[in-house]
């Protein structure tokens, strides 16, 4: 598939665009391609723009004062990715944004978006139901966080996403559950 | 303030709709009001709408297979309430939905919201803002749960809500933060 038709595909799901809407949506998306660990955001960046994955796997994290990595998010195909606390409120980055592999995406910047929103009432729809899909994701998490210990939180991150067990190394997915690699290598091998 | 001057004054931090919109739009909102302890949405429940806080406060919160009570939010003056996953996926509540206090809230169902999403574009950007806002509120609230301890928490929360210090009984507190009351009770001494 086309990166035209990944994208098409994934907007079809939520709303129908006639194919010239679509055609002048896609003209704001560019194509960028990262390598794996390179760095599309950094802590304290102006953010401007946010990445639909067409394949690989980037993830936002954040470090903390004893440089402990938390990772907030795995986005692979058909994902979207960026600082959106940064992009919604304009200020710096809070977290960072980097490649677990090679990747390409499409980026779109914050104001093309609202551009493109504002002229096309169905592209705003698309992006209202991003962020419900979104806010009921990170809902989940939240539940998930509060209330199971690691093996469960394990066991729901690879029923959810199972192509993460083959692109995201073990130690990454430890950062994410919140676990020590130790605890992690006890459940690989209780699998 | 009326009822409605405060819908209004809340719709208006992010869209501008002239009277005639603002009438139409707030036609199909239904006034509620809720007694303490009463119970809005239970889980399992079909759930259908959503509820804008007038006063009072209302808690979102799940219970785990040991009865233990796990708080996702408490809902304020003009926040939003209800089961957004069910309500997005029309699937049953899988949340529950009470009153801390006595509350006043305006009720829109989903119907309604969908139908004036479509017909006022500017309410559709109403509700993507919306949406957007919460998102980030849950990543800011990951963020704390996977870094910060308790008592970082419950100042985060403090700052961010003060009005919850009054509205809402401590052991409630306790069950938003994730820990026992005999650690909250340690922070509020300390404090």
């Amino acid at each position: 598939m086309t990166e035209r038709e990944i994208l098409r595909q994934h907007i079809d799901k939520t709303v129908q665009l006639n194919d010239e809407q679509f055609d002048y949506f896609f003209s704001f998306f560019k194509p960028i391609s990262f390598k794996k660990k390179q760095m599309i955001i950094r802590q304290g960046d102006l953010v401007e723009q946010e990445y639909f994955v067409l394949n690989g796997c980037l993830k936002t994290y954040f470090t903390n004062n004893e440089q402990k990595m938390h990772i907030l998010q795995f986005a692979t195909k058909t994902w979207w990715a960026s600082d959106y606390n940064a992009l919604h409120n304009q200020g710096p980055a809070t977290v960072n944004l980097d490649c677990v592999s090679d990747a390409d995406t499409l980026c779109l910047s914050n104001e093309d978006r609202e551009k493109v929103c504002k002229e096309i009432h169905e592209v705003e729809t698309f992006f209202r139901w991003r962020s419900n899909k979104g806010y009921i994701g990170l809902q989940k998490r939240i539940m998930s966080l509060l209330n199971n210990d690691a093996r469960s939180r394990y066991e729901e991150l690879m029923q959810q996403y199972p192509e993460l067990y083959n692109l995201v190394p073990k130690h990454l997915i430890a950062a994410y559950l919140g676990v020590s690699r130790e605890t992690l290598s006890r459940l690989y091998q209780a699998k």
